[in-house]
């Protein structure tokens, strides 16, 4: 990226967080509460009954309160994504990020809390006082190995799913997509040799996955910083780490690299030379999950063996590892059953969903949603792509089966078709669907007119048009209402430049759209 | 009210709270999020550029995240209302409907959180660990004398605003009828007998407020269920009871009674007996403030005496002391200043705010949201009504500048004029408004023509609107569509028996009803 190109989205992203109002969620009441009678229902005295129900039957704060769809995400900021031990504080624009992609991709009501704790017992404290406000927990962005701690401590006193996303998340998307890679070559998980870098909280977790998935302990071996984890090894050594040990000599990630049949990196850039994949199994697994840049340029990889199986976690190569394959669903599936924990038959049944749906024949909407990529079952297609709208109904129900499996279900799904075909439903009305929509607006050019141009909804929605398509909009508006409306919230774009206005109080077109509008919306009956 | 009443509200306020969907908030998104540039601004990689902006300065967090405008609903549930220790759990629709009040009153975005933490310090040091998290923090509904330690200690150890509502609303709330009780009944607070019952959180910070607008010590004379609190009395004494303590013999509330200009009642039903009111000095006033069965009924005190100025808990009598009159716009002046306190200062502006605006002319829009009802200043009319559109624009900005003028707000209001004007015209795009239009509404039988008919938010409104007034709503959309849709909401209002359908398809109206939509359209430009 030029230096010109990192300012202006640098200058876009500030932007974003601070207009037309700061930050990136806000609380919304779903109830009316315009009139008297409103208040005597919502509050006092109505709440009164509600209260009472709850203190009788603690299970009906699901239908009385917002718990039942109540997610928090939950940091300290001691490891926000590249940027380390921020604080708490500085790692709020993440947790509302993220706390947005659970509503977006799963439509989870979604709270972020950032706690000045950097003690690991006083976080779980913390955290285990939350359960009567929240449906289930999402950790986040906590430095390792304070996390396991935090995790270990929230599970065992806690009756409500807690998931540690950047663990567990991870290790169930790179389970998937070696599910799938090891298919593809033709190869086992009971066989093969691995090799990893990093020894944080995301590599600990895929490596117990991949054990679970049945790779064998003693054909890992585990380089950090320092080389090798070997027995005995004093410098930076964690319990976590200690239980991947090999051998009980130094030695460096070249010196056990040959025969690989899987690297697996969550390191950082550059960490895998061309000459060690030279080195590497026949039909190598290459997963460099370092970002923005990982462990070798996927393009350099292929130079060496081009039969090389290669994931990384960038959305501008094939096989983007990316957790919102994960976290929504497998959330919506536990919530949905009332679930008193995720525990690793729900994690598998999310790996199987996850990888099954690469391999099943793609739906008409997955495909018009990535027109023209491969989205076909190879190397180059392991896993699905975020916005596969397919995802919801498989993953859920796979982990919501699951939980009922294994009685951790407080209130089982009994019709499992019908919830599928429910997950599936809900999808198509989320906003999730309008990737495909601007997608296939990309290849044609069209003029697109809104009847509402005053509303701000519709100039925030051309705005993005013009950003993302090659549309124009035309907007039914009074011009001096709409560009004093694209100043208030802050637009960039300018009335009678960027797009058209069509005055209803003067232009002879106006009856003409109107004429057009009443037609279709007729049509539609 | 009789058997069937009771049933009937409780069924419908549990209908309420769990149609169409559980609870009454949810975390809404309020950026687009819909393509690959915007997750690219909101999340990986723009993020970190809002991140970084945080950690270089902390003030930055009120521009690129929600946390200015976001306060934290907080208990413990050890004191719920009426209802006692119920649990946190069992809290939660209260504390959701104190969260949504925040924001239908002052657009504030209010997150409420029920914590397992009955040990007051250990809620402290939780509540301490959330600041990063929000702008402000109100407590609520922790028990006396635990709330006073809680409280206590935050604001000791936090930069950002924290407000027990139990404690200082009320108080706020009665210093603002006080002071113009005292006016109409000629008297100062610094001559007057005061005799209180009730030592509770409410009971002590409305006794701390009068003090400190003029009350005498002395003059004060505190009762609870014991009788009187006096120096040496062991049987449920707190330190905050013994501040209160008068002479060193047992006495009741009778006995103390005699000659009382204010009587003060933050404590159980008929508590006050007609004949203590015989007792009382002339122009006696009475704060009867229990919930929902007062100390005395206010005809029984009137029938004593005919010149007692009264002041309730409850809607149906004048003169509502009401916490919605101070929480939504003291917490609105302290965060848009960026206060890192709520003061004495702060509250006293507040208590003037209220009791001036009861003084000042009524406003032509107050005078339309109360229609029928008494709104000039006297002793029917001692504080605003809760729905005073002028509420958010006095209160707000007098609590800002007192702000501003003790030296604690981080970010002062430079054009105090703008400021309200902004915060009046806030006003009227809020959900507040909709009291006055529905009470107007209530006076005329009218037809009411939706043109979006299948739209769930028009099927809600319709349905208020039959729950509300007389009027009858008609709406234009497919007959199928709109009862599939009534069904899903979970609406009682039946299609076709409680309203009308006009179908575009097939009705003749349709062509009429939409020509003077569009002319209504076109006039108003």
């Amino acid at each position: 990226m030029t230096d010109d190109a990192k300012d202006s989205l640098r200058e876009a992203a500030l932007h974003y967080h601070k207009y037309p109002k700061p930050g990136k969620l806000e609380i919304r009441a779903t109830k009316p509460l315009a009139t008297g009678r409103d208040l005597a229902r919502a509050y006092s005295p109505g709440v009164a009954e509600a209260c009472i129900e709850i203190k009788n039957d603690p299970d009906t704060a699901r239908d009385y309160t917002s718990r039942g769809n109540l997610v928090a995400v939950v940091t300290n900021g001691t490891a926000v994504l590249g940027l380390g031990n921020i604080g708490a504080l500085a790692s709020k624009p993440v947790m509302e990020g993220k706390a947005v992609l659970f509503k977006k991709f799963a439509n989870i009501d979604c709270f972020d809390l950032e706690l000045n704790e950097p003690d690991p017992e006083k976080l779980a404290d913390i955290v285990c006082a939350l359960e009567p406000t929240f449906g289930a927990i999402n950790l986040e962005d906590i430095k390792a190995p304070d996390c396991f701690i935090v995790e270990k401590l929230c599970r065992e006193r806690m009756n409500i799913p807690v998931f540690h996303d950047d663990q567990h998340g991870t290790a169930i998307v790179v389970g998937a997509a070696a599910t799938n890679a090891l298919r593809i070559a033709g190869k086992r998980f009971e066989d093969i040799k691995i090799v990893s870098t990093g020894g944080g909280a995301a590599g600990i977790a895929c490596l117990n996955m991949l054990l679970k998935l049945g790779v064998k302990r003693e054909n890992v071996y585990l380089c950090d910083i320092e080389g090798l984890v070997y027995e005995g090894r004093e410098k930076d050594m964690t319990p976590q780490k200690a239980e991947y040990a090999q051998g009980t000599t130094a030695a460096t990630l070249d010196d056990v690299i040959a025969g690989a049949d899987l690297f697996l990196g969550l390191s950082g850039p550059g960490v895998l030379k061309p000459e060690m994949v030279a080195k590497m199994a026949d039909r190598p697994i290459i997963f460099a999950l370092a970002n923005p840049n990982p462990e070798i340029d996927p393009d350099a990889a292929r130079a060496v063996n081009p039969n090389a199986i290669i994931a990384t976690g960038r959305s501008d190569f094939p096989n983007q590892v990316n957790n919102v394959l994960c976290f929504p669903f497998i959330f919506r599936g536990a919530l949905d059953v009332g679930a008193t924990e995720i525990n690793d038959e729900m994690k598998i049944a999310c790996v199987e969903g996850i990888a099954a749906l690469a391999r099943a024949t793609t739906s008409a909407e997955a495909a018009a949603a990535y027109k023209g990529e491969q989205l076909t079952f190879g190397a180059d297609y392991l896993i699905p792509k975020p916005f596969d709208p397919r995802l919801m109904g498989v993953v859920a129900s796979a982990v919501a089966g699951a939980a009922i499996a294994t009685g951790v279900a407080t209130r089982p799904v009994e019709d499992m078709k019908a919830y599928k075909a429910h997950l599936d439903g809900s999808v198509f009305k989320s906003a999730m669907i309008m990737r495909p929509v601007f997608d296939a607006a990309r290849t044609v050019t069209r003029r697109i007119v809104f009847a509402e141009g005053e509303d701000e909804r519709v100039l925030r929605a051309s705005q993005a048009i013009m950003e993302e398509t090659t549309d124009t909009p035309i907007l039914i508006g009074r011009p001096e209402v709409i560009a004093a409306r694209c100043e208030r919230a802050g637009l960039k774009i300018r009335p009678g430049v960027d797009f058209s206005i069509v005055n209803p109080q003067d232009d002879p077109r106006y009856r003409d759209y109107w004429g057009t509008y009443h037609d279709l919306m007729a049509r539609r009956g």
